[in-house]
């Protein structure tokens, strides 16, 4: 089975962009990545790319073809859409076709486009990732879902609206160096607490942006990394998925998420590591409860103690782990389609030491990328580890 | 690597059922797949689904955990889109599974609902497998898109509204006595020379209609299958996919289907075949055009020759190749995601002789399936073989 490495990636800027097509932002990414690798158009295999509401944002469906284009390159695409996982799930098929023997070069990308729409629509098109008869029918948005699960939590495990709060100053302060993200504004723990309420307990601050913007990695086989000569450092040595019941009704718990734990648990096995292991970690915090139950359904933690170890400081820069360098959803911003790639762009430059944090993680080997779709109804998790 | 088998398969009828939902007719083409295989949903390691336009029919995106619910198992799930090419993307996702060794038991399947949507919307709709801002926003529909296909085709290989019209008549004939399809009738060239005129040349029996419905198909490993005797005789030994620009304009002909032929060419690379060797075919007639241009560039008859070679009879169930004794797009009906699924299932009652047309080909070994999507801009092929 071939090893997949990270030949490359690009990003557009994450951010409010309701002028350019997801086509236009697609295309800036995957040059950007393209020149980054040192990869020929021609010598690309396939294209994998991830969109979530393309269909009805940009009544534009059935675009692996389009972005193929837009790459610049002649060759079979597939699109995913997980809702909020379409990227990594993205990310998992290309790396799959490369295991496979099937493809030595893919493109993985994830484009979205969301601010054309107002927010109402915004909303309404978010809640596809719902279950239409049983939840967004009956008014349950995503705020409201996650406001459900952040009180159950609250309920089980205790915990305060500060705890929560100190997960989106961190990653507003892991994003002021961050030339890609949305906000790169400090906050504190009152601001925070003196937002508008979204969704009670969970306020503004404690909700990622809508945004708009694309993301691109090129991903190679061991072989033709080596034949080549290209400098491609990271490789993704673990892929894993997990699944659960689309509304939360069916679920036996509303404080775990056990997509996530099956995606790790898979992830970990096929890595050949540990939780323990890991030392720095993009997840997906769409919410900031999203990250608590992220960083203990990951293993990072134990199922209650993550709220605490966040409040405290663990997974800040200098924690045992560090989470979202980035930015995270919450600062760097959640272009749906794109975020799943992000994560996987975002930790290649932290590893190889071009990311504006990367100094927070010089001797780190091991990372992590955790994309989810809906309330974790399906979860992807990628080990990457690199070579130093 | 693992060899993937086909254990079952599972069928709604094809037709209009604006009162069902995708997921309803889902439930039943998985659990007929699951009965007819007779494996266990706590076997299932994974769920591939392709549906198209459930983000703006049923304002249902994130279909794969909603599915795999709905077949009433526990795994992770992966949604496909690829317009009308997304049921054949979704075996090509399975049978990935199946060989890396990710999964020895995996339910793939289609779903479409849109008959909840008038005329007009369902055209709309469709079109987004077409460029929007090149193609859907200037007025393209699809027929007229094929249309442009079918004039382009006379003027350069000559051929008659006539010879198009046999393709119809030989469809509607396979379909009578296929209790899945949407119409069971004979009909005559004359019908279809007198019925009104969609996109001239291209009239309404030129066209498949606007179909709701589902298919499933349950894929085992080869040691899985041993493991637990399983009846599977059917094999997919080839898979391959292509592509093409998003819109006509990109392309350097309107007459050749490049994206079917790079599909076919990996896949019966990969099955170890050539096309001589194909035996019986499930082609993508989403119009009669479309039938001739799949036959010429999966290699069956030579470019230009396959309109008289669909006129002189040899598509026919007693023909040199028998192309879609389903009864095809064209009068099984076109419920689109469930379509690339519906084609290997039809496949195999077809190879097990439990297919009211199976004795139309009794000594066949080889099959194949053709699912594109907008104006094959998308291709997927998979090569069936049957142990007899």
């Amino acid at each position: 089975m071939q090893a997949v490495r990270i030949a490359g990636g690009g990003l557009t800027p994450f951010g409010q962009f309701p002028n350019r097509t997801s086509r236009d932002l697609f295309a800036e990414a995957a040059e950007s990545a393209l020149n980054d690798a040192g990869v020929k158009c021609e010598d690309v295999d396939h294209l994998c790319f991830g969109n979530f509401v393309g269909d009805v944002a940009e009544r534009q469906g059935h675009q692996g073809p389009l972005m193929a284009e837009m790459a610049g390159v002649s060759a079979p695409a597939t699109r995913y859409e997980s809702a909020c996982a379409a990227g990594g799930m993205a990310v998992r098929g290309a790396v799959q076709k490369i295991r496979l023997g099937e493809a030595d070069v893919v493109i993985v990308g994830g484009a979205e486009q969301l601010n054309t729409l107002d927010t109402g629509g915004a909303t309404e098109a978010l809640a596809m990732a719902a279950d239409e008869l049983y939840e967004s029918r009956v008014g349950v948005t995503f705020p409201g879902a996650y406001a459900l699960m952040a009180r159950a939590y609250f309920a089980e495990h205790g915990g305060t609206r500060e705890d929560l709060a100190a997960i989106s100053v961190k990653n507003h302060e892991n994003a002021v160096h961050n030339e890609y993200a949305q906000f790169r504004n400090k906050i504190t723990i009152d601001d925070v607490l003196d937002a508008p309420t979204v969704a009670d307990p969970l306020g503004l601050y404690d909700s990622c942006p809508v945004s708009d913007g694309a993301a691109t990695a090129v991903l190679v086989s061991e072989s033709y990394a080596r034949e080549h000569d290209l400098e491609a450092p990271v490789t993704i040595t673990g892929s894993g998925q997990g699944g659960d019941t689309l509304a939360l009704q069916g679920r036996s718990t509303l404080t775990h998420t056990p997509a996530t734990k099956q995606a790790a648990e898979a992830a970990y096995a096929n890595a050949g590591i540990t939780a323990d292991a890991v030392q720095v970690a993009e997840v997906h915090d769409c919410f900031t409860i999203a990250e608590v139950l992220a960083i203990e359904s990951l293993g990072f933690f134990e199922y209650g103690n993550g709220i605490a170890a966040a409040a405290e400081g663990h997974t800040t820069r200098d924690g045992s782990v560090s989470v979202n360098l980035s930015g995270g959803l919450k600062a760097k911003g959640h272009p749906v389609g794109a975020t799943g790639v992000a994560q996987i762009v975002e930790l290649t430059r932290l590893f190889r030491g071009d990311h504006p944090n990367s100094s927070a993680i010089a001797d780190a080997t091991v990372g992590v990328a955790h994309n989810a779709g809906g309330t974790v109804a399906s979860a992807v998790v990628h080990v990457l580890e690199v070579e130093r």
